[in-house]
């Protein structure tokens, strides 16, 4: 088999020319590029990588883990992670681990974090075994995530989900904050009894969401009120369901903490007869596709997935090519989301 | 560092059955293979992959190269790819190329094949790299595709898209049949002039389902009208624009050739005062997220996405262990939509 000398001596540069064409370095001109890529693809010069990977430290290599390519959230922030890191001369590469499956195979829905380390511990193994530098993990949802497994010699950082020991660095978003800034907006519009429909009770995003909600009805000197707050599980019927009782007690705004949620208060309000957008106002969270689809639009909260992604690839990087800053214990950062008005608020 | 060896040892196993274990092959009692990652897990020994490619020609492992991660197909092909796979003990590796941004940017949306192939070889050599023994490349949009590097020496099946040399074996939707039987669903309906909005012309979808169109046509003897094909980009925008001219002719049912474009049926028909399922049937194609959320919810046609992952899974890995499977031509694995009826047709 031809060798990396060979293909350097055949176009008259240096095997280390070769080696930068190869491993996706250009500091040299497009001409020398293509001429080396032209005789590699004649030859039928193959790089051992497993060999590269045996000598070398640093193979610019960023292993992805995402919990579930199929959640909303995912697509995009791997995008972002990719956007950043190839710009930097990272390769990345994306291991599923497919949870929704099997979270509801197991009849824990995104409860089961024993199934989960089943899951992540091979994961993990899997990116040592690629020789990744670094690693990104992406959660389904936000939760607090201690799936590290013990001996691991390489950086992680958390995407969607806050790491329990702060020396692995998260990404996560701006709950409260972003949800602070959703009641400013309803007040702004004259809303000010706001019923809501929240995840699951103990969720990290519900409770996080519900401080924000009530930090903004103290600033803005409205009382919270108990009753007015329905607990859900973050699908379509249970939206529905909370819209019966908010709109039996009178509520004209509801804020649904996700957009699925949203959907479901639709669903009701048209049964009855009421008209979103003008008898009740409706706000959602995610700004998933579909927000754009329900009729009148909905107003909702952009969870900023792509600044989630670009942050995460900026701080793995900055992890892999800096000790010290990959050695500083640091809060989880907090991406706000951007509030998106549409047509659903009166 | 600690070898198999001694992990073998400690443990009053084989080697081979640590290492069996540790690539996942588990024919041994569950009680073996928890002591033996116990002590795996207390030494600390990591295996490294490096070396056993080196030494192994087959490690097992599939790659799949996805054109768009952010396509609404992809997440589900590679999930039901995935599944198929693990089931058969082979792990998995994602390659995302991140193409429609890269398409956008170039302003040669979908269409710039050499843009592609900047991407796609190294993607292609990446897969070598971590010696995958076969590769599913998952294509954005359907079309002819002639990607694969000429000195690559494993398997490649493509999903979603054709490959141009039949010898690689192709996973596809069966635009022609499926959409036959939407016209079927709609002539029983009562729909006789079925006016459409199909995609760019030329492009593979929009050939294929209006073949199908005309032969549903034929077969219950309805005259093939073009003066009601409207082509658009298949945006939501494109939809509106094709229902527009649509509706001015008199036409009251129409099939757009995917759900976006549908949506802009809905968002005409309800601009002029039409009521959608009532006054206007409307039929789409995907059976993407969005089409449980318009209203009323959208009839469309069901890509099994499903189907057509764990139908490249089960090619590639007979490919891997089967040479002469792996040599036979073979036409491209079509596989049929299902019709959702849903009540935007009257």
């Amino acid at each position: 088999m031809i060798t990396v000398k060979e293909i350097a001596k055949m176009c008259d540069v240096s095997p280390s020319t070769v080696s930068n064409i190869l491993n996706g370095r250009s500091n040299m001109t497009e001409e020398t590029r293509q001429k080396v890529l032209k005789v590699v693809k004649e030859t039928g010069y193959k790089p051992n990588y497993y060999a590269q990977g045996m000598r070398r430290t640093n193979n610019k290599t960023i292993c992805i883990i995402a919990e579930e390519l199929c959640q909303f959230s995912t697509p995009e922030i791997v995008n972002a992670i990719m956007e950043d890191a190839e710009s930097k001369g990272y390769r990345t590469f994306i291991i599923n681990m497919s949870m929704y499956d099997k979270w509801e195979k197991s009849g824990h829905f995104l409860g089961d974090e024993k199934l989960l380390s089943e899951n992540t511990d091979p994961a993990f193994s899997e990116a040592q075994a690629i020789r990744a530098d670094g690693i990104i993990y992406i959660a389904a949802h936000g939760r607090i995530l201690d799936c590290v497994p013990e001996n691991l010699d390489i950086p992680v950082v958390f995407a969607y989900g806050v790491a329990k020991d702060n020396k692995y660095k998260s990404v996560v978003i701006d709950d409260t904050n972003s949800t602070e800034k959703i009641v400013d907006y309803l007040v702004s519009k004259g809303n000010k009894r706001i019923g809501v429909i929240a995840g699951d009770v103990g969720n990290f995003h519900t409770v996080w969401r519900l401080t924000g909600y009530k930090e903004g009805l103290e600033k803005h000197h409205i009382e919270y009120d108990e009753s007015i707050i329905e607990y859900g599980d973050w699908k379509r019927e249970s939206g529905y369901q909370g819209a019966k009782k908010l709109i039996e007690k009178g509520v004209r705004t509801i804020l649904a903490l996700n957009d699925l949620m949203a959907a479901g208060v639709y669903d009701y309000v048209r049964e009855v007869g009421l008209v979103a957008g003008e008898d009740v106002s409706i706000f959602g969270f995610d700004d998933r596709e579909i927000a754009e689809f329900l009729y009148p639009p909905l107003s909702t909260s952009r969870i900023m997935l792509e600044d989630i992604g670009k942050k995460s690839s900026e701080l793995i990087i900055r992890e892999i090519e800096n000790e010290s800053f990959r050695n500083k214990k640091h809060e989880p950062f907090r991406i706000e989301c951007t509030l998106i008005e549409r047509q659903s608020i009166k």
